[in-house]
């Protein structure tokens, strides 16, 4: 335990969608009664009218985020604020849990108002891409407020974290008391945490995992059965790691073991939206766009963006060849080949040369 | 290509239930108009009555194992043989695919029938327990016999690799040669293979993936989700890790990365039987005995047979802390706990601390 004549920790959240205001309800939970966190933490939240109220409001007297979360209390000590500099001024801990297109711009609008020693961690599935590779998403944070940054990750449906089922989570930190800390955060009977120092890898699973789901859609929708599905999976994982290999720094091959790793794939290649639009895109010609409109009214799929960015890094990199897969789920997400061509693409694959 | 002025290869085929004859079909077919092996397979096959009919004629004249395989064609180069030293003599590849408490006397029949230097690659899924700990499959063909065995395991649902569902399979050899020749036999453009040097971990994963099926089948039994089962495969798969570093000489972690492993237990995980077994086990008071008349008209399960060995060796060798799921889900079949107490022992493990 850390403890001692230190000053207790504050923890701010960014962010209160659906996986945010579970981790709200773990971490509110957490720090009661803490020797070494505030009791009090503040969840920054986009302020939106539910029913002509506003949804601060609600979450602050019902104690339940209505929108993202219904049927799940928020402790009481998660106190919602729709400013984000107001939220995050004094914590120590700043949670970052937003959709990734929102990253830069919340950054930029926190800056000047956060602690000099301050530590992040971002629980945001998602790459940038830039002229040489990949950025991830914990170095967009890095560099922008200039804190340290962490990373979360693993087999974490919301929905079942939220109604405690058991489940593992992976916490990537450089910084060993970082990440010891965080874990006594995070860590519940329910949601139980490793950590491991190859953070860089923890994150791009985050991404990388939501391609691999697509494929397994695919196969679903084609009729294949369990076999087919492992073989996708683990071709997928295959290509997780070889693209980690090259395009990321220190990547282990342990790592991949981790809940961030094969659990998560496995959790979303069953279970995940991803694996949803797979399917969808056998069964109907609409495009990815109408699909999102259909399915998560309006909000994006992320494996359709990972794998046109993944695309375009391995075109210019003259790499496609490697990595049959990735390529092939981007091919049929934008309909420029048939999903029944996926299994063909994958007889030849490199891991059976 | 193995080719050249070597004579051609005669294979045979040691045992005939429903993966020997979805893997007779693939063997039938790779053979006509080889250059390296001989066409015509013998395929030993356990004479029954089935309708007033040798089980043998019927397989002879319909090209059907109407039995165990029905509804699939078996070319007709593959000739079904109800003695075993009779399909033996002479071939230079045995492939061996039987019930694995039939394996023991079937070698011993064959001894003094069989070339000298002929090959074995055993597809039978098992250990046998010594004092000193476990015995291969493999080991017991070779010794017996005095010749090499390799192995062969992935996610190979047999019903799905008879109707041509794209998948993945692992050769383990230790001679780099009979690896190879091995491939080439095997292969198809929807079954492929890829071929490792460690066959005791490729051949330990076959055994021990089943245990963790049973795992997986009382966490759907006991309703949980898919965050709950990616987090019991990924506990099973350390274990199964661990274990053969400790039981096996020489496991390389890469091999867990194979279809043998994870794909394996994920398919197994998901559709096998074993999980069913687990589902079953949470859903009724009935005895594993009693399940087995139910669910397999009287065959066995083999995951509750691995984990009772699996049990003996860690009690004996005072390890039984460090393999919590393997324990419970024994302890859970012998109805020595309740499977409500499954996740409570997965709670502190290892893997968490």
């Amino acid at each position: 335990m850390l403890k001692g004549n230190m000053a207790k920790k504050s923890v701010c959240i960014v962010g209160s969608g659906n996986w945010g205001s579970a981790i709200a309800k773990i971490l509110g939970k957490n720090v009661q009664g803490s020797d070494i966190f505030e009791e009090k933490i503040l969840m920054y939240m986009y302020e939106e009218n539910v029913n002509g109220r506003k949804l601060t409001e609600i979450v602050n007297t019902e104690h339940e985020n209505v929108k993202y979360l219904p049927g799940v209390k928020i402790p009481e000590n998660v106190v919602a604020v729709p400013e984000v500099c107001e939220a995050c001024t004094g914590a120590d801990i700043l949670v970052f849990v937003l959709p990734h297109q929102f990253v830069r711009t919340t950054c930029q609008k926190m800056v000047g108002s956060i602690k000099k020693n301050a530590i992040a961690i971002s629980l945001i599935k998602g790459f940038a891409i830039t002229d040489s590779g990949i950025q991830l998403i914990s170095s967009i944070i890095s560099e922008i407020l200039g804190i340290e940054c962490a990373v979360m990750m693993g087999a974490n449906l919301a929905v079942e974290v939220a109604s405690e089922q058991f489940c593992e989570s992976t916490i990537g930190s450089k910084n060993e008391v970082t990440g010891r800390l965080l874990k006594q955060l995070f860590q519940t009977p329910y949601f139980r945490c490793t950590v491991v120092e190859d953070a860089n890898t923890v994150e791009s699973c985050g991404a990388l995992k939501n391609v691999v789901g697509i494929g397994a859609g695919i196969v679903d929708g084609l009729g294949y059965g369990d076999n087919t599905k492992a073989a996708v999976i683990r071709l997928g994982l295959m290509e997780m790691i070889k693209f980690c290999e090259i395009f990321t720094t220190g990547s282990k091959t342990e790592t991949f073991f981790e809940s961030c790793g094969v659990a998560d794939l496995v959790a979303t290649c069953h279970g995940g939206r991803n694996r949803m639009l797979g399917e969808a895109v056998v069964k109907s010609d609409k495009t990815i766009r109408e699909l999102e409109k259909e399915i998560l009214r309006g909000q994006s799929f992320q494996g359709p963006l990972v794998a046109k960015e993944i695309y375009e890094i391995l075109e210019k990199k003259n790499m496609l060849q490697r990595f049959p897969l990735f390529v092939t789920v981007h091919k049929i997400c934008k309909r420029e080949l048939e999903p029944s061509n996926f299994i063909d693409c994958l007889r030849e694959h490199p891991e059976h040369m």
